[in-house]
């Protein structure tokens, strides 16, 4: 068994099956027909394969090619399962199919490894079912908790959360049994989902760190008057205050430049009639970095900006910052090892960090950890016309391999 | 009889009980069963006075005193009976209200006029019911137009506008025969809808021109992406370039500054979610000044400088000039005589211009026109709050008795 450009495009068809959207792309929701669909195919295939296949007590369905000298290390690989609406067919699949493909080549080729070698079709990661994100990558590692999830709504149909697992047939797990001790490394392929592999013509990213994020919503209560008979001098114009903040803080941002990001993607005005002075303004705000002291430098800037513009202009500002999560270092020593790997494979690479959070974020702290990408063409993701090359598909497979061939078969 | 702050409050309270909206305010649509009630108490009020009441084809209610002398001859006073949803209590009855007890006092104190003195309760000015604003100053200038109207359904109830029409009792009018000949000046008072009066502690405004406004529509077609994916050197962040605009223009507006004014009232942004970067931004622009070149110079910088930004940033931009309405001057000898009559009178007054648009533009190129303002408390309009102070109103109600007199009664 040879991996190949087809076999993987096969694969992403097959599991994309499950979930087709009348409206286009795939619709996998956690717990959904489809959703329990996908695993059940996923099952069937480990099983054909010779994988040991098993679900938790949550839904993650793992399968395992059990190691011939480690039994108590296991180095594990995938990605989630589920789907934001109208998803395209790499986010998350391409992540489980390329885990099951490169175990099924190492087995084909290096027969048993010393350590068991499992793959993971992670429950739920997206947050687009119920407002709960990392379901699946937490119960993992024993961060999830069911008072988090208990008797909240799902978005669609509005079925409480545990009765929609119940009817998937699984269960909450019990949280005093903690995490898995036997996990070694945890290795996970994903999409870009951004464009900089395309922009650098790279076939393959290996991801040094995952950013920290912090999100904002700032709320300009200034004064709604009619815009014929209110002289510019008497106005407190939120829209006038918001365009000044956005520009000083993107121009600002600009200038700082990667890995620093800083996106204003949502903004409300009230009344946002034409013929009306704009009294008040609801914005958002997401900041990314990779170190955690350049975050906290930046967001300083930010509020303190924004303080003294809305001041200048006597318009009230109120600030809350509802995300603030750090950095995440992947694991040096697997980095090298996958950087190695490429290298010796002649491959396409690059080092780079990831602007998107992960499951490997939530590994990382408890197992050591890292990450693969692969191109992303425009940068698009979350949308049916995400794609991916199939060439820059088996290289990133043949990364895959390599890494995994590295941390389980060799001593 | 004279004018005191008690019977303008309570002809104001009278005439606003007719559309009293559950929800705050009145809600007095064009045509509706409100509408036709506060029509026939304000002709029972007029035949009440010994006026000579009678409505036109399309239901302009007007009241007439005769004179004695030129009975080809007539002074014009009043306003609009309709209003905008949840309105207060000013904007529109002010000036109907005011005309009739201006007339009713002139008349108690010095008889019958040498020419004919007459008030006017209009159909409508508001466009709040249907897409069609100044349906009743236009129909008494004679540039109303059927096609304009016919077909085009209410806003509220979807009914058509005849059949709303014939509902209330009326018709379109006679198109061919043109404007009335008699009218040779029209004197309309109304609350500021501005705060200027208030500011400056003025209790009246005598206007010398309203304002010329452009409105526009502009799109802004950057890119959507992932926040986290992006380098910001790789963006078309459409939003980042609304700002950039918005700041540059409204800082050159302020510097302008007075009579100058301009207004991004509504701003949508799509998809308008915190972690996209914004792709699309559509912007209004309002943008008024009582001199014509001024306002065209205004806006030839407002196009260049959004089209040089949006180069810049390698964002396409549409611009969609959908109004184009040139100053209107109040006529200079009518308001040379109003001024002189506050001055005679020691009124607290102002000359200024009207930031709005009001039935008076309609009348002023067909007949020598002019306009008095009281001060609107903080510049609300067009909302329950909607105040003017009794002691402004009696001063509004004096200086257009003033004006009345000498227009009908002096040679």
């Amino acid at each position: 068994m040879q991996l190949t450009e087809e076999v993987i495009v096969d694969m992403l068809q097959k599991l994309g099956s499950h979930g087709e959207d009348p409206e286009g792309g795939i619709t996998r929701f956690l717990y959904s027909e489809a959703w329990v669909q996908a695993q059940r195919f996923l099952k069937e295939e480990m099983e054909r394969e010779g994988l040991t296949a098993s679900f938790d007590e949550v839904g993650n369905l793992f399968g395992r090619l059990e190691g011939t000298k480690y039994p108590g290390e296991t180095i594990l690989s995938g990605s989630h399962v589920d789907t934001v609406r109208n998803a395209g067919h790499y986010d998350g699949q391409l992540g489980i199919i390329t885990a099951f493909l490169a175990i099924k080549y190492l087995k084909a080729n290096y027969g048993q490894p010393l350590r068991n070698l499992e793959m993971v079709s992670m429950a739920e990661e997206e947050g687009s079912r119920f407002p709960y994100a990392f379901w699946g990558s937490k119960n993992i590692v024993g961060t999830a908790k069911q008072e988090e999830v208990l008797g909240k709504l799902a978005f669609d149909d509005g079925i409480p959360f545990e009765e929609a697992m119940r009817k998937a047939g699984f269960e909450f797990r019990d949280e005093s049994k903690g995490r898995r001790q036997d996990i070694k490394a945890f290795v996970e392929i994903h999409n870009e989902q951004g464009n900089v592999l395309e922009k650098e013509g790279k076939s393959v990213g290996v991801v040094h760190s995952i950013v920290g994020q912090r999100r904002f919503t700032v709320k300009l209560t200034g004064q709604a008057n009619h815009a014929g008979t209110t002289p510019m001098e008497l106005r407190k114009d939120a829209v006038f205050t918001a365009s000044k903040i956005i520009a000083d803080v993107l121009t600002e941002a600009k200038r700082i430049g990667d890995p620093l990001v800083c996106t204003f993607g949502k903004i409300e005005v009230t009344p946002n009639v034409v013929n009306v002075v704009p009294g008040n303004v609801l914005l958002t705000i997401d900041t990314r970095h990779t170190d955690k002291e350049a975050l906290v430098s930046f967001t300083d800037y930010l509020e303190a900006t924004m303080t003294r513009i809305a001041e200048e202009d006597g318009v009230e500002i109120s600030i809350d910052m509802w995300m603030d999560e750090d950095p995440v270092p992947m694991d040096k020593e697997i980095v090298r090892v996958i950087e190695e790997s490429c290298k010796e494979k002649g491959l396409n690479y690059k080092l780079m960090h990831s602007g998107a959070g992960h499951d490997s974020q939530v590994f990382a702290p408890f197992y050591p950890t890292a990450m693969l990408f692969v191109p992303s063409i425009d940068g698009i993701s979350h949308n049916p016309k995400e794609y991916t090359e199939p060439k820059d598909l088996l290289e990133g497979a043949k990364a895959l391999a390599a890494a995994l061939y590295e941390l389980a078969y060799k001593e």
